[in-house]
């Protein structure tokens, strides 16, 4: 599926969900992306607490906790719920993801080129 | 383009870089998954910090800031970069991106079935 | 309570319980600020979620969520796990954290100087 | 020095420099808490960014970073400025962080009862 069909869909939910992608005033763009900015922090952060554990099983004697592998579905689950969060941080900026992500990818062919093999 | 060819152009060019997308164990690809999660909390700290400084030219007298416009583009290429990390910590998974978060946009139809209008 | 006093018993804490704060080499040092820093990112992440869920009853007609004040005490508690992972990542550095917070605030007084008031 | 007498001396600066630490709603204190979130997340991604770099040059062949022995200091004023927000954050939900931390601690004596050794 096109990145950019996968976002239109999920900014047409928001909309008639009454998540706000659209906005008066730059204000209030801001304090919009602010808070799906926590948002995103906030899935960001059960990924981690996620890894934390798998970790601590690893480096801690006694700590009881999931396998890497137990976790997997869970894990993917949280960076779908990142993503959806990305989606929306590029369309309150009226940004075009597909496009700046090319645009990245080019700057970092320059970056890393010493890198290649 | 399709979401699965932008992460697969993102994996070759991070294989070729020398940037681990392979592991022999678990304890190598939880290390990974652990460093590139750190990777992308840097791009998410950098957007924080230009959406923190515009937002103090907002609330706090006297503080000199850029507007929300004139840090857009940069605001993008942050999210850009998270979107690369997003898509290296899918592929350390072996997850499928785009299946996942369609799955995901089928859990929140019926949680927010009550929102919808 | 002093803070170095609070940062001690942690510390002591942490070395019954096998939490690593003592390293062999560099390489263990970092992997070790590698996955503290996960795990602070993790509480971070929880005092996220709930101040986003918080936000949401406020901006989004319809959403049921628990006011400000009724997470007041769990939000308060995440922050206390935050302050928790600071201190071991300031120790894993040999840092001493009064010290360093002494000397940002010096900082900080040149920097704000024209927002006195 | 007394961890309380720190976050004091924070919050006096912060109030004489127009950074809101009181507020007449719960609304108010919401969005406070959001922008501060959003300036404690870029401090840790400064944190996360510095790590990253020095752990590239660990896994990556000729990435060229510093040592973590060279960032040490830059490090450590990173941590400081998360605690900085951290102060911010307890201060505007009314806490008092070292009774909070106490009392967490009391609550991972009991948590990890079976690590001790």
């Amino acid at each position: 599926m096109e990145l950019s069909a996968l976002i239109e869909q999920q900014v047409e939910r928001d909309r008639r969900r009454g998540f706000p992608v659209d906005f008066a005033s730059d204000s209030e763009r801001l304090n919009q992306l602010m808070r799906d900015l926590v948002g995103l922090l906030g899935e960001v952060g059960e990924f981690a607490n996620l890894l934390k554990k798998v970790g601590l099983a690893h480096s801690t004697p006694g700590y009881v906790a999931p396998l890497l592998s137990e976790v997997n579905a869970e894990l993917r689950e949280e960076l779908a719920d990142v993503a959806i969060y990305l989606f929306r941080l590029v369309t309150i900026l009226d940004g075009d993801l597909e496009r700046d992500i090319l645009r990245k990818v080019g700057i970092n062919d320059e970056r890393y080129r010493d890198l290649e093999r």
